[in-house]
């Protein structure tokens, strides 16, 4: 997370993170995702939950369906994604596995796309998903912050189910 | 989150977020964390878990005696918080109010503490609380995230016990 350029930004607004940094920090909570759906059993995947809640299959293609159009709209400002279809209520594939690969699929359009973000970019204001005006940047982190408290309610699922999450502090 | 001096930062390393920002991104999580400590019932909040975790008082206590020491650490290097003594390990007082009273006080002293962070600080490597290595960006990264995560667990008590938590997008 250094920069190489800190003494070339303003110090009376200190600019803390860059676009490289912010890549690192998300694709390692991304890894920590992914781990946790390999660490459920295949039938509690498709069929847990408590209180009402959506499985973890569901939310896993929440994250999947919101990120694959997301990162094509906070590159180009087109907030879909057509091959495969992918949106926030696309149905999880039959197999964890198959989640895993559209998972995969994701993290490399997100490894692609990103040097293509211009640097003005992260500070435009638009509507993501054509519904929710906020500066790209702040789409991000949302988008983050959702995988995080997703993932979270996962972790409570697998210790209900009597098995130990990964480290929540290995990326 | 916007900057008013993008202009004077350098375009090859884009600058994302200044300080002013983030403590708005972290005030926002604390926001809505307060807002699910006070949706508990008082009596599952000290009593209520799944899976063998801890309880929401445990979890909420963990968030305040990690980040009251953490503020001082961030700002000063020195990882620890005396009046009252608040640690990672420090139990609920009896009452949810009480917890409350503790993490308005950790705001405040967030909002106190901010400003005297200096610009260069943010970069700097340190041990967190005398323990983990990294700079103190990723430190304030980390305490965010780890909010985030068991703030959903909270989230997954509140669904089971059958109370609405509050949106998440509210912050």
């Amino acid at each position: 997370m250094e920069t190489n350029n800190i003494a070339n930004e303003a110090t009376f607004s200190p600019s803390l993170l860059n676009a490289d940094a912010l890549l690192v920090h998300w694709q390692g909570h991304r890894r920590l995702t992914r781990k946790t759906i390999e660490a459920f059993p295949e039938e509690h995947f498709y069929t847990f939950s408590i209180g009402g809640m959506r499985t973890f299959a569901q939310l896993s293609m929440e994250i999947i369906g919101l990120t694959a159009p997301g990162i094509r709209g906070i590159a180009f400002g087109d907030w879909t994604f057509g091959e495969p279809a992918l949106d926030y209520s696309t149905p999880a594939p039959p197999t964890k596995q198959e989640v895993l690969n559209l998972w995969d699929l994701v993290t490399e359009y997100i490894e692609t796309l990103w040097p293509q973000i211009s640097a003005d970019r992260f500070q435009e204001t638009e509507a993501a998903f054509g519904m929710y005006p906020n500066t790209i940047l702040n789409t991000i982190l949302y988008l983050i912050d959702n995988e995080i408290h997703h993932r979270a309610q996962g972790y409570v699922y697998l210790r209900a189910l009597g098995v130990e999450p990964p480290a929540f502090w290995e990326r």
